[in-house]
């Protein structure tokens, strides 16, 4: 996978910024990739782009139509299949983040066929991986865990990338869901996976590198989390992690969508990862914590990063309001 | 998936008994179903019934061909697809082990529509599984977890299952694996779900019960093992066990298939594996282990199993050579 920038972002007509989230983490991470943005008519989305037709998309470089958007009741409309054929008559290769695969319209494939164009659906991995051979492999891998779905992986991951970046140590984003895949422009899916490959597609996405250079990946889900702990525990095998960041939101008061399922202790949480780490290197530890603070109060945000930061004995930093500097430090 | 019994086993030409094990499996669990055997020219493998062609298997009342035997280099023999062809047409279902689907095989999935007849890849899952709930529900659950893969996860269980039947207590053995699926009449290869629904697709396997049944389920790979450990804990979080069984093959010298794995120290995977299952049921605890010693010289079975028993603490058998009712006493 690899797909082709600059994007024109193609919202349809998605009712609500919500429903436009995965564009947004796009925009917000790649504007310079993002030239724009397609609505149709009804779309109440904006990312703050420029509204752009297909041929001003063109105009302007685009490569790639960027579907970031989510569809109801899991149909395609008609609406969006008329702008879609359009667009790969026209030139356009296009990435999609839907569940529905673009693939499995034949309007599409056979366009797509017939133009040379290229059709990605990121949330289904076509390639065939290998069953994971842990052995141990050149590079340095960081890779952000959670005590749940949903705490700030990605953005961790992209933040401590970025910081990397800035100082001029060679570092590659490596992205495991689809926001992310967008962002980078290539990844895997892993939850996406067939089981039996959940590592070894792991493997594959962070392979053996120069001694110095740091795969950051992206993390998913929590060992503690019912749902979808099998996910997280093949990520860490196969990303034979050097380093990891544990990332938390501090106001959930349960396991997202298990009600019943307390927020794991980070100490707890700590001593686990690093414990199923070591399986396949002996060397992983947990080296820091990134809060998103976002939902406390301005006056306790900082207390809490205090507080995490005396229970755990780790730099903990909110890699949103204040970078990933302190989690690269400490490397 | 609900094949029918009895099963007319067919082996094709499998050049030795090796390339038959999963039939062999089949027909030593259940020998009540397991009416005749099929085999080819060539066929160097034999699981000890009776020769019978297909006609005398459907006289015989074989209502299933049974495919648990290896073909080579991937690729369905035409003389295997001849007599696939003709059990459709004469009146048996089919169900396969084989990597391949015969459900692609367009001659044989149009037989199947034609004359009303079912195609199971038990390999394949086909039905769509939710995410795992995680919510607690009555009855009791048996998993069976292991220091490694091929340890004798699904002989234990059997063995258990068994043993619960002669003592009238209510059970259902629980299949994750192909030759487990064939033995049970259904089941579902977790190591072959999408990686987002292996816990899902387990809590669909062992739903909810009456208070006092017991759901023995045949455990697939280990915690420890860097290829395949994510299916291993979406399996112990979606069977949500009351009971684990650890299971082990004393000789090893490494994790199967990974030269550079020492096997885990038992105490130690007996731990991971309760703090593991824990988290969905505070109640779990390993129970017993279960020891194949059939590479240790006879001299030296028993006392291996007396000295695991006082390293764990735990009643330790070979569940093949005394049985599992240590095991179920344990409960």
């Amino acid at each position: 996978m690899d797909i082709r920038n600059p994007y024109l972002m193609f919202l349809g007509d998605a009712p609500d910024d919500l429903a436009a989230k995965v564009a947004d983490g796009v925009a917000k991470w790649r504007p310079d990739w993002c030239k724009g943005q397609l609505r149709l008519e009804g779309c109440r989305a904006d990312l703050g782009l420029p509204d752009m037709t297909l041929e001003e998309g063109l105009a302007a470089g685009c490569k790639t139509l960027v579907v970031g958007v989510a569809n109801r009741g899991g149909v395609i409309p008609q609406n969006w299949r008329d702008s879609l054929e359009t667009a790969l008559v026209m030139g356009y290769d296009i990435a999609s983040g839907l569940h529905n695969k673009l693939a499995d319209i034949d309007t599409l494939a056979s366009l797509a066929r017939e133009h040379g164009r290229r059709l990605f659906d990121v949330r289904h991995p076509t390639q065939d991986f290998e069953v994971a051979k842990g052995s141990r492999r050149p590079g340095k891998r960081l890779l952000t865990v959670g005590t749940d779905c949903s705490v700030g992986k990605m953005f961790t991951s992209l933040a401590i990338h970025k910081t990397m970046q800035e100082r001029g140590m060679k570092a590659s984003f490596r992205a495991t869901g689809q926001t992310g895949i967008f962002i980078a422009g290539g990844g895997v899916s892993v939850d996406a996976v067939i089981a039996d490959f959940i590592s070894g597609a792991t493997e594959w996405l962070c392979p053996a590198n120069d001694e110095d250079h740091w795969d950051v990946v992206e993390g998913q889900g929590s060992l503690f989390h019912a749902s979808f702990a099998g996910v997280s525990l093949g990520l860490l095998h196969g990303a034979q992690a050097d380093a990891l960041v544990l990332c938390h939101e501090p106001t959930r008061t349960h396991l997202r969508g298990l009600p019943d399922f307390p927020l794991p202790d980070l100490a707890h949480c700590i001593r686990v990862n690093e414990e199923m780490a070591r399986m396949v290197n002996p060397a992983a530890r947990v080296i820091g914590v990134s809060v998103n603070t976002s939902k406390l109060s301005a006056d306790r945000q900082d207390a809490v990063l205090a507080e995490i930061e005396k229970e755990t004995g780790l730099p903990t930093v909110d890699a949103f309001r204040q970078g990933a500097g302190r989690l690269v430090d400490a490397l």
